[in-house]
């Protein structure tokens, strides 16, 4: 009796994708995508449309032998508070990916947080610890720097100018500090900037606040605003300023080469896309979660 | 510069399967999997390792340009009325399956069910509606009837024999009924057989209640008990009883082939394994879950 009508190969592929050599021992289920014996990381968000991690992230997963799959889930920002509280009751659930606008609430939220999370008050990543208490990290720094010596460019004994002292600008200039440059940040609220600079500054890291956006004599300059996300942005600086021998980074990932980029391009610098954030973060990632992964297998039988 | 260092083979027909004609228009995201604007189907259960859904059921949701998966989620029994809750908030979720233990309970969770669903008490699919509430019905029997049919055995007209009286042997009896069987239904115990009956014939439908599990002049034979989920389960009922002309089948999903069906197989009868209600009620979710999930994408752009 035909009990199942055959597959297309697409599905087939998709189904077993490759043999997996699955942590938790596994019954063979783990080679259909997605199964019931999955471990599920939440990509939480408001919206949560845009984000890209998903594929990628899963992807790795799977080829580091972890039955897992990181799944966007929109939690409106009004009731992150009781979500979070549900996603803990999940048990297949071990970990969440955080974006916007959950990374600074979800800071309080969770039991823990690295001292760089504290640092700058918020987190993008959160896991389920053996105690089952939760704890946070931020790792979009991390991303940035490893886009940078991925792409031959060591931060150590650098100068780097960096404009916007928000999360995103915190995150950059506390890991490019921590990797061994030294950190000017300019705000267009020069109150904004000193307050990072001197919190910064007080926590150990060499980090200044500059009175203008003027890049002159930095070998890298970072965007770490969210100016170029609108089509009518204005450019986070006056490309002029800009020379050559500079290495210039945006963090903002949509549009992939913002204007602004566009023009240190036109400037003859090399240059690093925002997505490189999110992308040279997925192996951090991995080994953030990895251990709650494969403990969440292990519990379950 | 390298942004992204190149996928594998397996990995590259992972992130982009096939070309997605994405009912909600479509960046062209949906053609990575997954992806942040997928929309989401939640697999109750506990425990869930065991489900066989998940594959199955998003390679249909896709071949039928839905950007959607059906993803797995670990909800413990003591917390279903608050997980529930919460999951409701989850934009990106338009609706759930629904496995042990909560069928009963979700019943009574959700806002509206459908006439078998409250006849039988219980719902295995959940989705959202236009208007926000959530409504249920129940798609095993469903699915059980449309394994018989595609395999040539037309219920109209058909004696069926149905042991347990439980909620599977209930959903199985009323959809028999509805697709023209007369059905007798055994259960050990006899006031839980004559309750079903009573209950279902009340309702119109053509069922009686046995008093011996003697299955002897019916062209249909159902295991609607649990036994044979355990290597030391007794048989459901006497093999010696079965003949070639009948068609014997079981829900017990696992094993594949329960010592039930291979006594009937040995008696020459033709067989309906458990999984068909799972397998063959896959369009039938498709159907449930396609408005509400075109709805979900279109209310997010």
């Amino acid at each position: 009796m035909p009990i199942w009508p055959p597959l297309c190969e697409s599905c087939t592929a998709m189904a077993g994708i490759e043999p997996l050599a699955v942590a938790s021992g596994g019954t063979g289920t783990g080679n259909e995508f997605p199964n019931g014996e999955m471990r599920i990381l939440g990509l939480i968000g408001d919206p949560v449309s845009q984000v890209r991690a998903p594929a990628p992230m899963t992807h790795r997963l799977r080829h580091a032998g972890l039955n897992a799959a990181l799944i966007p889930l929109h939690v409106p920002a009004v009731v992150l508070p009781l979500a979070f509280g549900c996603l803990k009751l999940i048990r297949n659930l071990d970990g969440l990916v955080i974006t916007v606008p959950h990374k600074i609430p979800m800071a309080e939220l969770v039991d823990h947080c690295s001292e760089r999370a504290r640092l700058v008050g918020a987190i993008n990543v959160a896991r389920r610890e053996a105690d089952s208490s939760w704890s946070g990290d931020i790792l979009d720094g991390v991303g940035f720097v490893r886009g940078l010596t991925q792409s031959g460019f060591n931060p150590e004994g650098q100068s780097a100018f960096v404009t916007g002292a928000g999360g995103a600008g915190c995150a950059v200039a506390a890991e490019l500090a921590t990797a061994g440059a030294s950190v000017r940040v300019f705000d267009v609220s020069s109150d904004r900037a000193s307050a990072l600079a001197t919190r910064l500054s007080r926590a150990g890291y060499p980090v200044t606040a500059a009175d203008a956006p003027d890049p002159r004599g930095f070998s890298l300059v970072v965007n770490a605003t969210p100016l170029g996300m609108r089509a009518d942005d204005p450019l986070p600086l006056d490309p002029a300023l800009l020379s050559p021998e500079m290495l210039v980074a945006d963090v903002v990932m949509k549009p992939r080469v913002t204007s602004f980029l566009e023009q240190a391009r036109a400037q003859g610098c090399e240059i690093q896309l925002g997505e490189a954030v999110m992308l040279y973060q997925l192996d951090a990632q991995m080994e953030f979660f990895k251990t709650s992964l494969v403990a969440g297998a292990t519990a379950v039988r």
